[in-house]
Parts: C-alpha cells; structure tokens; sequence
C-alpha cells in the first residue's frame, strides 16, 4: 500500500477534525494541534486588510484545553450542534516537513428545536506538520466570510 | 496504476450513490446495496440514545426496490429535488472485508418553482463490505442531526 | 511518489478553480480552460429537455477573459462574494487523455452587509483533458437545479 500524499493526509485529519467537533468528544479537539500553534477565528475583511482583531485567539494547546473545558461546562451542546462540510484542501506549499493549505467550509448550526440554518462560511488558512500517523496543525486561521458572525461564537469551527 | 485505498474506494462510491439520487435514475439505488442490508433514517437524538424508533426501515434490497417503485408511482420527482454534499469519509474501522465509516451530509431541497432550501443535515453511518470492483453498503444509518425532518421524507437520503 | 488518478487530479483541479473565484483573483480564472472551449450555465429543466438557452455562455477563453474583464469594471466584488463546496467528482468516461465527470456543488452568497444565503445548487458536467502539470477544462456546463436563479448571476460558477 502507498503512503497517502500531503492530499490525502491533510483531507483525512480535516475529516477527523470536523467529526470530532459535530459528533465527538470535544475533549479530543486540542489534540488535532501541536504544542505550540495557533488557532484564531477572524473575518475575511480583517484578514485582507491584514488587522490583529480576532474573535478567538489561542495561542497553544493549552489554551484550546481550558476553551474546550469552559464551553463544557457551559453545557453549550445542550443547547445546539454544527455540521461542517469542507471543501478539498487546496496546497499552497509544502517543503516536505510542514504544509500550507486553504480549505473552504460551509458550516451548518442545528438548534435544540430542530431549526437548521446556514451557521458561517469560509476557509481555513493552515499550517499542517507532518507527524509520524499523520499531520497536526501548528496553525489554523478560520477566516470567516462573513463580518455578522455570532458574537456569541460556541462550539470551535 | 496502485488499486485506490478504502477512504478513495467510500468517496467514489459516495459519489455515484448521491448522483443516483440527485441527476440519475432512483431505480439504480437498491443497487449500492448488498441483498441482506440495513437502510434506517432516524435522528441524532435516537441515535444517541439507541432507541429503535426509525423514519424510514428497510432490512433487504428487495425493500429498497418496493420503496423506489412507489416513489416512482408517486410521480415524486415532479415535485422536488435534492442536492446532496458531502464530506470525506471517517474510516472507523477496517478489517480488510468490511469497512465501517462516517460520513457527514448537507441535503439542499430544490422545489418545483425554484426555492432552495437546506433541507437536511446529519451523518452516515456506514458498513461497506468489499467486492470485485468496488465496495457495497451492507447497512447505512442515516443520523439526521435535526429531530424536525419533513414527515413526508420522500427521496432516500 | 504515484502519479495522481484521474479521481486526484480532477479533484485538486476543481480545488484550485473554487478558491480562484472564492478568495483569489478572478483574472486567473480563465487559465483554468483550454484556449478553445465551451463554458455555459444552464437550468436542469433546459438541460434535461436539450435546449439550447443558457444564461451564460463563451465558446473561447477569449470571452471568458472579456468576461472577467467587464466583472471587474463593474467592481463586482466589491458588492458580494461567493463560497463554493464540491462534491467527489463522479468520473463518467475517461479514455486516458479526456475525461468527462460530474460533480456536484452549493453556493453560498456573502453580501456586503453579511447576509449569508445558499445561492445556488446544482453539478458542473465536465470534460476534462489532461495537460503536463495536470487537467484544464474543455467543456464545462454548469447545470444549476433552480430556475430561479438570479439574473443578475456575476461571478462565475
């Protein structure tokens, strides 16, 4: 069997990623990263224009931990789940260690009562590492499309 | 040219599975199926905790047929549309004969003046079992994330 | 390293065409097209019944360059943008130097304000043809499942 590609591997962890944010154990989300990695969600508007503003920034694994434990006890699922649907990963780089990659996602929000609406659109800005059983991320900058994304932002994207 | 892998073999047959139903012809459905399978949409909250209570029950092709034959009967088509999306597959397990994967879905409705609506989004939950030139579902739960699904559910997910 | 599969290439080729019009910049968008070639955007209804109106349609790159030029005069982007998600694209020929597939899509529309909507669904029908460094676009008629798509369409498809 053939080792998968920078394709497939990152197609693969973006895969387990989204299914551990809309049916898994949200526990597990910190370790799609590396130690050291950043994490921020911004708006395509600030990422043009190259601003710092963001309206989640993480700046290590740690820091995703104490998220993930806030938002849990929060109860936040209770309340309303995602569905994620991305698009392939487009490489813009890789030198063979680490990997550059966009990533169009379309994210679903389903309420407590059963309504569904187009939650955000946008892309992930990646840095992916290539690690023994696969890749992490040592970055990921959601840029979302939209500027009237809710403030009240949950669940990771 | 390498045989393509298990995730290529699940996305390539998940492709010609929602073209079946999207732009194809309903009656080639049954045939992603093995003859004894398990078909069954239910919902998230069902499916979490494993109540039986179900949509949509078939327990053989031969089901599957019965179904699309009174779809066709109904003149369904003339009424709506669907487009489905979805992602990569989550290989949960893989045993070289059978394979049991995740997949997530987003289902647009199109109505016959022209509406589009997303009209549902979940996950399947799948048990492909290998054969000459592809792979086969020998069950597929269908977890729809919301518990308000359209009662008249019409075309298979 | 294996040489990507048909599958792979048409794949990635559709990965660089969506981020091009998504986040990119949209005079490349013609590059994605043999010199000779057809782009057309029709309804299912007009494709189904093999007529031959569509809202838009080029049978060179030339045009396609004509197009994005009067877009951009038009500052087009300035007033909305779009965000694509493809599915696995269904390969329906391929006779080792062209192949035709299908894939399907959704469309979601960013206003200026952020009004997010799904703007259009339907599938590209493709002939692809291989080139050195991958597939370029012979053919491309994207088949939109609404008829009620709006006639201002701007950006392309």
């Amino acid at each position: 069997m053939m080792a998968p590609d920078i394709h497939q591997l990152i197609a693969r962890a973006q895969a387990a990623y989204v299914r551990c944010i809309d049916d898994g154990d949200l526990a597990q989300w910190p370790a799609f990263f590396t130690e050291k990695c950043v994490y921020k969600v911004t708006t395509a508007d600030n990422y043009r224009r190259k601003m710092e503003a963001a309206m989640i920034y993480a700046a290590s694994r740690g820091m995703l931990i104490d998220r993930v434990t806030s938002l849990r006890d929060a109860n936040i699922y209770e309340q309303h789940g995602y569905r994620h649907l991305l698009g392939q990963p487009f490489i813009v780089e890789d030198d063979g260690q680490e990997a550059r990659s966009e990533t169009s996602f379309m994210v679903a929000r389903v309420m407590r009562d059963g309504t569904t609406d187009l939650f955000a659109t946008g892309r992930y800005c990646d840095v992916y590492v290539r690690e023994d059983n696969g890749v992490k991320l040592r970055e990921r900058i959601v840029v979302c499309d939209s500027s009237r994304i809710d403030t009240l932002l949950a669940l990771p994207l």
